[in-house]
This record gives structure tokens, sequence and C-alpha cells, in this order.
């Protein structure tokens, strides 16, 4: 058996996330089915993040093992020649055995995109939060900071699948605007599930002038729970942006 | 009767072009059927520029008469609020009787994106053409400056729909890079139809080396046919992107 490794890229809208699940159209289970097309065999495709229905990807890696030897540049035509329009591979790698897009990841980078003038370019609409009220820039990226470094965020987590242990660390989060455009650039170690979302909603709260700074520091205090932050931004604005390997691995 | 014009924008993946016509879902008709809808009364919408099937718009220009008097900021909401998905209303204005969409304007400008890598984003898939070939980005920089002026663009027109006066005014035509993508952008007086995808096939055959920048002045001789030019690169890369008009109109 030999590891590969592929950069992938989708549009979220038309999937039921990443992860294969009994009659939903998946991510996972597309990659699934094209690579043991090629290969001849079943194969099992891991991700670096796994994304929920909805959110798309730019840079999502995926690791998996075939039996025969593949050239990483055919494989990926190969790939490509039978993905659906709405995936596509961008990079294929051939990786050491001890690579693994999950666990052997240092970070991952997610974007969410919001489009705040009253009106919006049709060219957008599944790719942004139209939020039609303006934030207070300066408050949003007080808050920002407030995220960095390692946090209780059980609070940012579908209450469901929170983990007994939500403590995250946050390297970078940081707001870009341009134009209309505002966007939201988030890079930790890992990400609960739902949470950059709920870190938009809740920068929501405070760009739009229902909270302040002192909300967002209770929110990672041991007694706060799912419902004390803000609302779970729309999936079609989160955009899984990059991953982080050592260089000795990817 | 009373003068509005509306800038509008949208995607032309599902629409037959601007134009109206039996049978085909177009952009006017969309247009007309919603303005009708609210005016209790037909409704003619006139452009600044008709599009082809494909071709998307970000800042196209309508005028067209109501009868009765609408605040603008309402018309607006109302327009977008009976829209499909694939067209939006950007701004509205109350407009002098004087003013006419496609009579008044001093220029149209569109921008036509490439994307060059390997491998696409599938978020871009819709409005790039996906040219795996790279171009020489200085030879095409250099041909772009023989559009300049006044010329004869009788090649570069689709043959049927050639008027026997095809002198066109180009004021600028520019390429710009971003990593792997690649956008012409051109303002002239007006266009013949298909006359921006002819320029961009044209530039290709300059970039690829098939052509040289002799051969692109040789295209605005008077002996020149449609075949000489390169050929009509695909609609979905191009964008009418912007109009100008006398400040005292719009």
């Amino acid at each position: 058996m030999k590891r590969y490794a592929i950069k992938i890229s989708y549009n979220g809208k038309n999937f039921s996330g990443w992860q294969k699940q009994p009659g939903g159209r998946t991510v996972q289970g597309t990659l699934e089915n094209v690579l043991q097309l090629l290969a001849g065999h079943p194969v099992t495709v891991c991700a670096a993040g796994r994304t929920d229905k909805g959110v798309h990807a730019v840079g999502q890696i995926v690791s998996f093992d075939l039996e025969r030897s593949w050239d990483p540049q055919k494989l990926l035509l190969a790939v490509n020649a039978n993905l659906p329009e709405d995936v596509s591979a961008i990079k294929a790698f051939d990786v050491e055995e001890s690579f693994h897009a999950r666990y052997s990841a240092l970070w991952r980078e997610y974007v969410y995109f919001i489009w705040t003038a009253k009106t919006c370019y049709p060219h957008f609409r599944d790719y942004v939060w139209h939020r039609k009220q303006e934030w207070d820039l300066k408050k949003v990226k007080q808050a920002c900071r407030c995220f960095l470094g390692e946090k209780n965020y059980r609070a940012f987590c579908r209450k469901s699948e929170c983990p007994p242990n939500a403590s995250r660390t946050i390297y970078k989060a940081e707001i870009f605007t341009r134009g209309d455009l505002v966007w939201f650039r988030v890079r930790g170690n890992s990400f609960l599930t739902n949470m950059v979302r709920i870190m938009v909603g809740t920068l929501d709260c405070i760009g739009t002038g229902k909270q302040d700074i002192d909300y967002l520091e209770s929110l990672f205090e041991d007694k706060a729970e799912r419902p004390n932050a803000g609302p779970t931004a729309p999936a079609k604005g989160l955009f899984f942006w990059k991953v982080g390997y050592p260089s000795s691995l990817l």
C-alpha cells in the first residue's frame, strides 16, 4: 500500500457535508467512489477537517492508501476527470506512510465572508452571509483579539457534539474588508463543531451593538454554555481555507 | 409617465441572454415581468448593452417608464423582492426624461476572466475561461495597446450581425493578473456582437505564441474578415462591468 494526499476544493452548496452518511450526497462519498473506480479496490479517505452541510473548501487536504503506485500528476488528472463539477482536486502529493491528513495537521485555517451592503451580486450569493446590517468594525477587530490563545470554547460548540475537553488554541483571528465585503480569518490547532460559525454569530452581536467585549470575555468562563454565545452564522459564508503540516511531511 | 434607471447584476448561466425572445428565459423578459407586476401596466426596459447567452453583468444599467411615482429606494426593494436568485437590482435612480440607458451612454466597460492554472476551484468555474495553457503576458500586454483608438473592428464581429460601419473607439484595454487569475478590462464607446470575446480569443492566439503582433495589426485593415481573427472565447468568462454617462444624467 502506498499513501497519497490530495488538496481538494469544493462548493458545499449541494453536499450534505464532508462525512459519508447513508442517503446523503457527501464529499467523502463522492471522492471515495472516484478513487475506488480508479484503484479497483475500496478506498477510505481521511480529511484534515470535516466540514458541515453547505460549508465550502478551498484547500482541504485528504489522505488515503492505494495498492499500486501512481505518478501524482497522473493521479490528479484521473481524479479530476471523474469528479463532478462541484469538487476539484487542486494538487496531488506522494507522501510518507506516517502522513495523516487529520493527525499530522498543525493548524487549520477558516475564512468566513460577510456581505454588508443592502443589495448583493448574484455571483456572490452562495458564498457569503448577506448581512444587511453594518458592523462597527473597530469593535469587531477588538473582539477578535479575545479569541487568541488557549481558551475554553465550550460555548462555541453545537451542544450535542461537545467533547469533554473543549479547550482550543487560536493563533490568528483577523477581520479584513474590501468595499462591502468583510471577511474573518481564523487559524487554530483544531476546531469544534460549528465553532467558526458561532464565533462569527458572536462577532455579529458585538458588531451590531447588541453585546460588548465583556460579554465575549465571559463566554470563555467555565460556566458558559452554548446558549450564552451568539447564533450560528449561515454555512454558506464559511470556507475551510488551509491546513498546516510539518514541512517534512507535505 | 416618469423615467427610472436601475443598476442590475446577473449571473448569465441560466439565461438565453439579455434580449427578450420567444421561448427563451431572458434577463429583459424577467425584469419586464417583475416591473409589470409592480406597476400594473406593461413596461419596456432598455439596457445600456445587450449581453449574449451565458454572459454575466455586474453593473448593467436599464431605463424604463412607470405611470406612477416611486421612491427609488422603495422601487429597489420591491424589484429585488420579486426577482429570481440570479438577478439583483443594485441601485435605483430617479432620472430625467432625457435619460436613455443605451443612447445616453458615453462608454461601456467589459471584464473577461481567465484562469490559467491546470486545476480550477469549483467556485470560479462558471465565471472564468479555464485556459490551461499559460500566456506570455508581456506579449499580451503589448497586444492590448493595438486595440486603442478608433479602428475598424469588422473582423471582431459575428459575421451575420456586422453593421455597415464597424468602426469602434477603444479607450482602455488592459491586462491584470493576480496569482493564476488573469483579466482583460476593456472600455469603448460601443461594442459589436461578440467583439470582446473575439478580442480575447485573438489575445489568446498571441499569448500562446500561435500569432504575433503584426497579425493583430492586420486584423484592422479593410480587407480583414471575421475568420481572420481568433476564435470566440467562451461566454462564461465575460462580465458587462460598468457604463459611463454624463454626470448630469446619472
